[in-house]
């Protein structure tokens, strides 16, 4: 008897596109907004970059990642400034020409009061060569997908209103369930009992982060995986060890 | 005449270790706070990165990052459990071994009650073979600077704590200062002016972000560089120009 065939994890790259998340000022709330949507259907955020307004890194994290990941999802760079460089920069990724989309000058015609469409927005509606545009609900400025690579803005209400109506697009595996439990034991008491479970129970993940509570020291554990019947018996067996140290697990 | 030479710009790159980030369990505050910190002192982060538990991720991005950037600053991983898997892969990277660093085991030992210092809190005192230590006044277990890699915890108390220990070892260049002029004024209304300022002063970054604000658009200008005459210059033109557009400038 073989073990059924796991099927493939199905992966994705987020790439963070702007000077303003490197020099602090702002701070990121595209990225974990992006996981946990992706996690619910079975995509797997294996790595994250935020990059400078710089052509070159740009388009060097761009041909990276759609080589190594099913999917890439960019944020930010797609306004009307000079600082807006993301859509010509993946259309030289692709070694595509950069060219005005009439369905998104149309939207964007329709959105601005008449001749408010000038040479800054009308940049808005320029997209490489056969990319398939992204609806923007809030601010009519579309994004827009070419082949793995899904450019979305950065502002998270538009970005977020963005995914929600691309997601149909996308092929995910199998949702990545989890399951935390928590308990005031310290991590290096528990670590070697951690380790060998993690070594029973292979196909699943447990992380392992500690916190203060109360001026308390625990950790909380979290179990990672496809299987729900999996993760309940590791689950079930971590408790077992949390109260054979003397503490009490703490479901979350 | 010639122009002054432009000092070089000192460069770092972050690199956040860790599934929980990635999965959009924990929201990173380790980048913004890092980023502010070397700003100040004269070192821009170009690039961060967020990466799995995964040896070879970790090993390539060490490896690439310590190539092309002047520091690289890691947060996470260097705790007692199974999943802490950093000091192991910087070590890899290196080509070196991972070795007992006799002054770290003392300095757990004395923070641990008689006994407590078992295998997996040993696992803590371990660093690449000449490794120099990084103090860690909260929780006794160290980090480690090897050449410019800066290995720290991910709690940002620990983390903070790691970094303004080992602050006087990074050699800073000019700092980078800002200023930052609001306007209820459209960004694509506004955007061919600025990227003509941005033109004629192309020491400085001009960065643009829009906001919404009780219902009104508008955007942000942050002027960026490290001459404070040419960021006053720059940000007088900016106010004329926005004057010009109608509209009235917000200093922040």
């Amino acid at each position: 008897m073989t073990a059924p065939a796991q099927p493939r994890t199905v992966t994705a790259a987020v790439l963070i596109i702007g000077n303003e998340i490197l020099s602090g000022r702002t701070k990121d709330a595209n990225l974990p907004w992006l996981a946990e949507r992706l996690n619910a259907i079975g995509i797997r955020v294996m790595e994250a970059r935020v990059i400078a307004d710089i052509p070159d890194a740009i388009i060097a994290a761009v041909n990276e990642t759609r080589a190594r990941f099913d999917y890439v999802f960019t944020t930010g760079g797609i306004g009307p400034t000079h600082d807006d460089i993301t859509s010509e920069c993946v259309a030289r990724a692709f070694g595509l020409p950069l060219v005005l989309n009439e369905e998104a000058r149309g939207r964007l015609e329709r959105h601005y009061p008449p001749g408010g469409l000038n040479e800054a927005r009308l940049r808005m509606a320029h997209v490489p060569e056969g990319a398939r545009l992204i609806d923007n609900p809030v601010s009519a400025a579309p994004g827009f997908q070419i082949a793995n690579v899904f450019v979305m803005a950065g502002i998270p209400a538009v970005m977020q209103a963005m995914f929600d109506g691309l997601r149909h697009r996308l092929a995910g595996g199998r949702p990545m369930l989890s399951r935390t439990v928590a308990a005031h034991v310290g991590e290096g008491v528990i670590a070697r009992d951690l380790g060998a479970l993690q070594a029973r129970y292979e196909d699943l993940e447990i992380g392992s982060y500690p916190f203060v509570r109360q001026s308390r020291f625990g950790a909380s554990f979290v179990i990672r995986g496809t299987d729900a019947g999996r993760i309940a018996a590791c689950a079930e067996e971590l408790e077992a060890i949390i109260r054979r140290l003397g503490a009490e697990p703490i479901p979350e």
